[in-house]
């Protein structure tokens, strides 16, 4: 398959995010299922990394892994009227099965509060049976009308954990150590930082008591919710009768969490760290992290270049592309575009001088290293530009951010923040949590993001819609 | 929750089946949505470590991994005739999403050959693109009608390998191979041996040339497909019109492959090992190797008990059962329904004597051991353990095979074979691969599960229906 452009950031952001998308063998949409995309190789190996760090802290947390059914019988969404009115335009319905028509249709899950709550009923009595916690790596569906590869898809690829427990000290916890958890993955694997806090109520999950979200700024100053993680209250444990004897023998209904991140974190990484050559992956998530690419012109050259190649990087666990019938050019635009953080090269004068040039993704930058020294210099380079695309993507985020004090000036910043060319702001305001206060934003085509657990900024002030005072600035910013 | 009692083997099969699988905290069923079930932590755990065992293989023999959509378009299966025959009355449909009806109704995927021919017709135009080795983990639905947990179910987990080669040879070579490592995977890591061979023509996959299986042989003696590797010849490649330009630049079809296991497995297993007392893991799948209870009566006792249990556990990778408010006879209990591989024991007295107790779920063996030995006996009776259960189940397997030379000879032992009580055979006979003979087999609600590839019995003889020569004998079973 030809190699096609990648159109620069600068020219327009969202034609770039495609062809990086599409030249780094990520994911293509689906044409033939509307909304939907194929994650290609390179997307799905990500995607496993990600599945890992994941997985491996929720277990570190008590969670157990689950799998519950893809579909869920109409009626049992409007047990929960936020809920119905929140996810029933998005449904896909299931009307026809084993050639019959369907007495009770089945929608397939586009999150799964609803069946879980039905089992939670059955298989919590008592306090004892608490605190249940459960996760479940699965595939929903959202029928979505405008689609962005990995952003927003109709179909992705998530984990969902609920819970259920005896107290709201208790699931309020979970909910904020699920939100810890999102953010260290967010920042120590993915070194995408994110801004934790609370949605307004205007911005909640349908359903939920309170959502919390993580926040993180694209490099064109776009925000994208990373992450969320709701305390739902009694809600759902109302909605489904989940009741539980307490200590003391009385009955109470559960309360409970659920928390999500999806294949759009993907789309996150994508859009911190990739640039005009194509894609970058930080190290921690490269399912490749070094390929060596053996150069020689004459066929002399070539047995003992290869020899070499494949002892080198077997000692340092690098992946030799030996292919045939492809120039050592073609090759190291493969692998740029692919964004693998390090490409070894390895010629017959390296050869003669014992030495390997050592290239990395983000900085271009060629460095000619001892080969008795790589096995060591390797892993540093690949911790070095780990750590220095996280500092790069704080930088962004910090120079990207700032501070308005009327509602005109949140207005100016946001006329002024032209995504396609870059330029997107995190306005920090005083602003109520109240819908009035998210709709008058909305007529910028932005929204509050959220309001910060940690307030790095001055305190309380004065909403700027309302007056009435507020506890900290919030996040206000365009976002996907 | 508590505990109810599991049926015993001998007296009703399937109803053990079920008490197991439900007191193994293996699965549930899913009454509100139609023969589906809810997998649990236990049983969510077995499928992780038989992906990882899977995932590995598949990796080690150049597949990737990569995620294909859930819906198909309903005409995609009706674009290979055999396909659609077979899979039609099984189908989910879709017919509303977004709050309107679908022009063209989608399809829940019953396995994914038609929707990756349709990308793979993007993909391939050359030789050079070839073979291109894919595989996919996900949910299928097939709408079933008679359900059982694990074994059939409308929703299941699976992974299906999708390929794509330039000739014929290489094709098969990859059938045969998928299926090697299947085998490899039942008999090495499951325990399971299983007898790997050609499906009739009456059996193969709708769609197929040619399909393979291994079968194993349950507890009373009733055949399990286990899994699936097919040959798809250019069936498919001509139906989604995926071409490619050979060497000398002609076109050709693509020669495709498709092979699959699933949860089905983990149902095989639970029918392979398991007992009267419940669930039996081999040490190779338990996601808990051992367990480690410990036992005291006074206080003065439980402080020096658990110091030394946890110590002990971290040295030996045991987990350490120390749940307040319940009997050690009760947690011996829970670890033996969840076939736990090992219990370690640790009282007073033990710890005096320097001793611990190491108790074998499959024999129920105590032996004590001076704890300092421990660390190297575990791992060994882990390993006895494993080969002990493949030795047992190949036994079992030799023990309830038998040759028979008429097809009266076939329908007497198959009359006799009781499978609700055990008493299943594999009957080993000469039977034409032709759709009339497999037609007379049914007749006795048994079926020719394969044609083995290697012939351990003797030889070519003649079909006990036809008279016609055959190469060797085909294994006839009833089955699930």
């Amino acid at each position: 398959m030809a190699e096609s452009p990648i159109t620069p950031r600068g020219q327009d952001f969202a034609a770039w995010y495609q062809d990086v998308v599409l030249s780094g063998d990520m994911a293509e949409p689906a044409e033939i299922v509307k909304g939907c995309m194929v994650i290609k190789a390179n997307g799905y190996a990500v995607w496993e990394v990600l599945q890992r760090e994941l997985d491996g802290r929720f277990k570190a947390t008590g969670h157990q892994n689950l799998y519950f059914p893809l579909l869920i019988p109409e009626s049992f969404l409007k047990k929960e009227a936020e809920h119905v009115e929140g996810f029933s335009p998005e449904l896909a319905v299931v009307t026809i099965a084993g050639g019959k028509d369907l007495e009770e249709p089945y929608v397939i899950r586009p999150t799964s509060e609803t069946i879980i709550g039905h089992f939670f009923a059955k298989w919590i009595q008592s306090y004892r049976d608490l605190p249940m916690l459960c996760n479940q790596w699965a595939n929903v569906m959202r029928w979505e009308l405008r689609t962005r590869l990995f952003l927003r898809t109709s179909e992705f690829l998530w984990q969902e954990g609920h819970t259920a427990h005896s107290n709201h000290d208790e699931s309020l916890a979970e909910v904020l150590r699920m939100l810890d958890i999102y953010a260290d993955v967010a920042e120590g694997v993915m070194a995408m930082p994110v801004i934790k806090g609370g949605k307004t109520q205007s911005e909640k999950f349908a359903g939920a008591l309170k959502s919390y979200s993580i926040e993180a700024m694209m490099q064109n100053g776009l925000a994208l919710q990373a992450g969320t993680s709701h305390d739902l209250g009694q809600n759902f444990g109302k909605a489904f009768d989940v009741k539980f004897q307490g200590k003391e023998g009385q009955l109470d209904y559960v309360w409970q969490t659920s928390w999500g991140v999806s294949t759009r974190l993907i789309g996150g990484l994508i859009m911190t760290h990739s640039d005009d050559k194509g894609l970058v992956l930080p190290p921690k998530l490269a399912p490749v992290k070094s390929v060596l690419v053996p150069i020689y012109r004459k066929d002399a050259e070539r047995a003992q270049v290869l020899e070499a190649a494949h002892r080198i990087a077997a000692e340092v666990g690098a992946k030799v592309d030996d292919r045939e019938g492809q120039s050592p050019g073609a090759k190291f635009f493969h692998w740029e575009r692919r964004g693998v953080p390090v490409v070894l090269e390895l010629g017959p004068r390296d050869l003669a001088a014992g030495k390997i040039v050592v290239k990395r993704r983000d900085t271009g930058v060629k460095e000619p290293v001892g080969q008795d020294e790589l096995a060591a210099r390797l892993p540093a380079t690949l911790e070095a530009m780990q750590g220095d695309l996280l500092k790069a993507a704080w930088q962004r985020l910090r120079d990207n951010t700032v501070l308005a004090n009327s509602i005109g000036e949140v207005e100016s910043i946001l006329a002024g923040a032209t995504a396609e060319k870059g330029g997107g702001k995190f306005v920090m305001a005083h602003i109520k949590d109240d819908p009035q206060c998210d709709a008058r934003i909305r007529e910028f085509k932005a929204t509050v993001r959220n309001i910060p657990l940690v307030d790095e900024f001055d305190g309380p002030g004065k909403c700027i819609v309302t007056g009435e005072p507020v506890d900290r600035r919030a996040v206000i910013a365009k976002a996907y």
